[in-house]
């Protein structure tokens, strides 16, 4: 590992598809040494002294906080910037580029949040001196949600490659969908099956990969040895005609009685949060439901981990 | 108090009733010694590693500056969520459930502010990991205003019973005096005296109790041998008719006046906070103030002290 | 300096008018030490187990941010509380007084931003246990922006005497103007030209000073060896005649050709900010353009500083 330390050292982190294999084996194993710090050897002094600007140009608790507590696990500190379009000189029409480098001033990261999409690459180029982290923008990326994604697959399972897995609902809009195949595609030999409704389908196609992928209509095709579900919502918004939405809607809800007669024993249930129904609260208890046990905290751990490694500072 | 050191470690505080005389007895005297560490004995590192999330679901810029002080004052820190209903995932018709288990993931203990009565029960029994601190529920409980309030006659007048005290204003809706009732029927030989409008008067019995009430009318029936006033505000909003509070506002002013005809040297004179009139400016340079000198500070200390026993780290 | 160190301790900084060329020395030096505990000597310690509380009656990310910072580089840390008169008991009707009294208990030094001039002199008189600094009321004083702004010609020239620079833009509107021009009368030898619309000359005289000042009514009048321009914006809400804006607008806007023609190599130009187009984006590349590469930065290392001084603790 000695050697791999200096991976993403003062790097920005702008869209998933910097990472390869061998980087995201290097990130997957400090995230674990992360959560071996955050679960059982606090306090950690790793990233004492050290300042992340968390600066949102729209709310986003969840993302937020994820970042802010990975800065204060490892004994960093954080600046909260939020609406700065609102409540600071921007809103005297102070350019972005002036802002950035402003907070860049302050601080030895910038974690950037922003409704348009490459606003972060832009953030990216304008700063000078410290490195800049995507929390999300707009439609574009939100690379930080595909790493857990992936990492908890790979602590769960012990492997990305040789995978069967199923993703259903909105595979249309859904960017966390994409960028887990779009990882998935780094590996050997995966299978993804693909669940949605009609009008809500993969846009993508992953042609001459070793990610093979299989459409189908309805739950009963699912194999019975998934190794994951990935499950994600299907928005009443999405659709133009409402009648549509409920046909829909049912068949895309997990219930213990659906898990229980399409899921494998070993199988893991994922979900991107928020969800709004689309799981039933009863499955929550079922030991395959890692999506509030083990995602969450993925979450921080990952965010830890990429902190340390953009910081220099990875142990 | 080697053995009590594990008092409510682990616990979530929900309610006042949690107490009694033994474990309060614990936790004023780690809060005395927590304001050596505020006072004198800084910096301390007692809850470095630590993270407390601040979830307040409405503003409450006093209660949160103090537990946000509470956690730094001991070397912790803290992760900031307000309005999570409006600016997180909670707006997206996340689950209240959903949005606690989330939070919990990323700290050590959730501190919640909630408008609705029963809120913070009801997150105590979601939070798998953390314990759970009520920082005031709507109209349910608000246990360390109350806890603050005991600790400040406590520490002032040197014990909780054989005291005789004065409680006035709103007695009917004031739940920081039913609290405070609550806590002196803890123990023995207490007497309060009870100065209300008609229209406001205590709603509660203490029955079979070594608490003795005597409701009296006018301040001349005040004993000039108090130990402690509690005063309280009248607010216009709960009498029907606006005459009807022009009436009594005025006999529930504090001036130095009154003070000096009807209190005694010795007793020490308590506010809630805020107030808005109730207590005359000019009193506040009285020595028997305490609202300003030592109510504000002891919320503090009581609220460092109750962080450090849920997290187990009580000195 | 050993003798120096207790310069500021527990003083109120509410003006910029409290300094003299002998503290300015103090702070100066201090400040230099403080860049080099931000950029090469981190972690500090120096204010662990220090709460500064940002108390903002108005939002101002980058003045907030600046502070925030400040605390957090020399590891002490902050408790935020954003327009108190709208979330916290100021909006049922608390006096500015009791919330005063009420966050000063919190921690040991407040900052305080304020709509109204004199509030943070009133502060002042209010706090009795902590010291308060102006982050800037209303049309009143910002003493660290004055301060930074000097910082920045002391460490960039080596002096602050025997100067020639060019102040420009609103000159009757603008505090920071007025500031700089107060700092550099302190030392002796000083003098700067004033460029401005007529409707916006500067409106104070120094006479029997050491500063002199001359009047110039066009960029072609500059002096060719300005040793700093000090560049503000005009603001079309001054004038009340649209057309008369547009007239002089085109004249107070800095380009590289003008940097060139009138500009001395050895020069730095300056800018308080935000900028709305008053310097073009593409002079910020010239070496001698420190609005962004100096003034950012040294706000923060002045109130570094300034927090460490009035906290005692100066290095």
């Amino acid at each position: 590992m000695n050697d791999l330390k200096g991976y993403f050292k003062g790097e920005h982190i702008v869209s998933f598809d910097q990472f390869d294999p061998r980087s995201l084996d290097v990130l997957f194993t400090i995230a674990k040494q992360m959560r071996e710090v955050a679960q059982n050897a606090k306090p950690s002094r790793l990233l004492e002294g050290n300042i992340a600007t968390l600066l949102f140009y729209e709310p986003s608790s969840r993302t937020m906080g994820s970042f802010d507590a990975a800065m204060k696990q490892l004994g960093g500190n954080t600046v909260v910037v939020t609406n700065p379009q609102q409540f600071s000189s921007a809103a005297k029409g102070e350019s972005f580029q002036d802002t950035i480098r402003t907070f860049e001033a302050y601080c030895d990261v910038i974690v950037l949040r922003h409704p348009e999409t490459g606003s972060v690459a832009k953030a990216a180029s304008i700063a000078m001196h410290v490195p800049v982290i995507n929390a999300g923008d707009g439609i574009g990326e939100h690379p930080t949600q595909a790493l857990l994604d992936l990492f908890t697959i790979f602590e769960l399972k012990g492997r990305l490659s040789g995978l069967k897995g199923l993703v259903a609902g909105d595979l249309l809009n859904g960017r966390t969908v994409h960028s887990l195949l779009k990882g998935l595609n780094l590996y050997g030999g995966n299978i993804v099956y693909l669940l949605a409704p009609k009008e809500l389908q993969l846009p993508m196609e992953f042609p001459d990969s070793n990610l093979t992928l299989v459409t189908v209509e309805d739950a009963h095709d699912i194999p019975r040895d998934c190794d994951f579900w990935y499950w994600t919502r299907v928005q009443k918004e999405r659709f133009s005609n409402p009648a549509d939405y409920e046909r829909v809607n049912n068949r895309f809800v997990v219930t213990q009685a659906m898990l229980d007669t399409y899921g494998s024993r070993h199988m893991i249930l994922m979900h991107p949060l928020p969800r709004v129904g689309e799981i039933e609260d009863a499955v929550d208890e079922d030991p395959r439901a890692v999506y509030l046990k083990s995602q969450i905290r993925n979450g921080m751990y990952v965010r830890m981990a990429l902190l340390a490694l953009v910081l220099g500072k990875a142990p």
